[in-house]
């Protein structure tokens, strides 16, 4: 049945991204001619969908089908078992952002399995974890990529491993992580000088959806943290975990303990003098305040939170909900490559997802 | 004496950007555990260091084996012949700007030799020559990566390749391309509303070697046409050449016929007045003038030069000899995906050489 060169694709998680995903691998089976990819499994938290025999899911309709399939998902050592088995190549696409998937990497690549995905807790949780997983990769010659896990499909990660793996010294990595801080940012103290007050902004951006549904999950800032502990291990420093290294969380010690997130934001105004001084400051500087991470590679130094930038600087210019990433490195000297553009959503999530399926296709077929 | 997974590496050229190379390829030869790749040829224009048994040659000390060889370099088929017959896969590093290598790309590829190159000539010359090197490529299965034909070692090329790859409908594409007309314009036309005379900046450009011997060959336009020919095909748009569409020449049409360069430089602050006049109107618009190259995948049409921005714009805000490009899809939306950063100069270019040669050593080895 397994024709040559073909490789079995797993996927877990139907969500947001899971959804786009799954479409733009229909696109890709769509193309002539196609990377002969056989989807041979589909699975949500709760439903699951593939053949015993490994024949092909039908990528059309994988909604409905999940929906009307009776078949719980089997435990992920079995998942495992099942593509280790397959009687070709095969890639785990983890589309969830479940720890318990990540835990199962290093079994996986170990077995010859192949990963693919924008699950940031598995090159973020501990030190240990993310040994174990390149290890495996290492030595079974299976592939991880995980582009997605930082500034969603833009070129971070791919960018940052060329940088390095051609020898370059990166020095410096600075920027803006978090589509929702740079959102709440660039409209609470725009360039412009306006802006509204710090809560009435948070709101805002709750109800364009731009939030977790509890807002202090962005705003501890261990969405950045996570981030910048994934690039700093990329250029060697082994930091033991995100919470290894100063993080600014914008929650107000008060509001810490609030029962819920609509709680949080209706006390939320009572703190906002904080948050209008810090940028009066900056204003009075000519700068203005944004929350950014940045890795200083020579002295070993992680730190994500408020800082201030000239009017002209690349990151007080940032539109909308966009990310930016500054690499300052020896070959590009005093002006960083950088790299701009929409770091959450959906689509450009899963694009950057498919993008690393189609490096790892072209790999092991 | 092929050991398994091996792969045969022959360089042509070493020059500026070859030098470079080949001093990161000695970086990665020392790395442990290092890609097994093996240098079986290396030459210039007038000499060649190779073994008929394919045995290594020296990474350390190229340049003085080079220029003690005795050996003059083959005819460049049979260089591929030679490459053909190698005991392992092979990839031929173009480092040179040579139309006449670039001819034979088609020839190397069909026989299984992959190619990797900064060399323009082959992609942005005729329509004919880019189809008859990607149906030789897609038939042999050999590679052909070209990264540092558009903006050197940034994620330009493979950032669009993904784009396209993944389905991403492309609509746009903006930027500037070339490191000479950036430093021109931001020094001429800075957003603080300075800038000394039109010539003035030629002759500091060339002064700190920011031009060509002949500053008319960065002013022509033909090298950003040439980088926008490569783009618009990628997307899909069959350009036939770079003068199959408008380009702007920045040469007074009473200087094209001056003997050379420096009667060029002489003769030009008479022709000031109308870069002036360019500069002074966009002022008064509020805005800055900048050479950039355009791409409008819909309406089908590719432009290059002179364009106002406004301040605040991304264009208007690079400095110092950087390119920008930005990519406007439909995933991304309003905001465009960025990459901005140095675009020229030896080691950066290198990097994109030395970037894609491991991309293609991970594929074929």
């Amino acid at each position: 049945m397994a024709t040559k060169n073909q490789v079995y694709i797993a996927v877990i998680g139907a969500g947001g991204v899971g959804k786009c995903f799954l479409s733009q691998l229909r696109g890709l089976a769509a193309r002539k001619p196609s990377p002969k990819l056989n989807l041979c499994y589909v699975s949500t938290s709760r439903k699951a969908l593939y053949n015993d025999d490994y024949s092909e899911v039908n990528m059309d309709g994988v909604a409905e089908a999940l929906a009307a399939s009776s078949k719980p998902p089997p435990a992920l050592s079995k998942v495992i078992d099942y593509l280790a088995a397959a009687p070709a190549k095969a890639v785990l696409v983890d589309n969830t952002s479940s720890q318990d998937v990540a835990e199962l990497y290093p079994l996986a690549l170990s077995r010859g399995v192949s990963i693919v995905t924008p699950n940031k807790k598995a090159f973020s949780g501990s030190y240990q974890l993310w040994q174990d997983i390149f290890t495996a990769a290492a030595t079974s010659g299976a592939k991880v990529y995980h582009e997605s896990s930082v500034g969603a499909g833009l070129p971070v990660i791919s960018t940052l491993k060329d940088l390095v793996e051609t020898g370059d010294k990166v020095t410096k990595i600075e920027g803006v992580f978090s589509g929702t801080m740079s959102f709440l940012f660039n409209s609470f103290a725009p360039t412009s000088g306006q802006g509204g007050s710090w809560s009435d902004e948070v709101k805002k951006a709750k109800s364009l959806g731009y939030t977790e549904p509890d807002p202090r999950d962005d705003l501890n800032g261990l969405d950045v943290a996570r981030k910048l502990t994934i690039l700093a291990r990329l250029v060697g420093l082994p930091v033991e975990s995100p919470t290894a290294f100063p993080v600014q969380s914008l929650i107000p010690k008060e509001l810490e303990s609030s029962s819920s997130g609509d709680e949080f934001l209706e006390k939320l105004p009572a703190f906002d003098q904080q948050m209008e001084e810090t940028k009066a400051t900056a204003q009075k500087a000519g700068k203005v305040v944004r929350f950014v991470g940045s890795i200083d590679v020579a002295a070993n130094k992680v730190k994500v939170g408020l800082e201030m930038f000239d009017l002209t600087h690349p990151i007080a210019a940032l539109k909308g909900s966009d990310n930016i990433i500054s690499f300052y490195t020896e070959r590009y000297g005093s002006n960083p490559l950088i790299v701009q553009g929409a770091g959450a959503g959906g689509e450009v999530t899963a694009m950057g997802v498919t993008g690393d399926l189609l490096k790892v296709v072209a790999q092991i077929s």
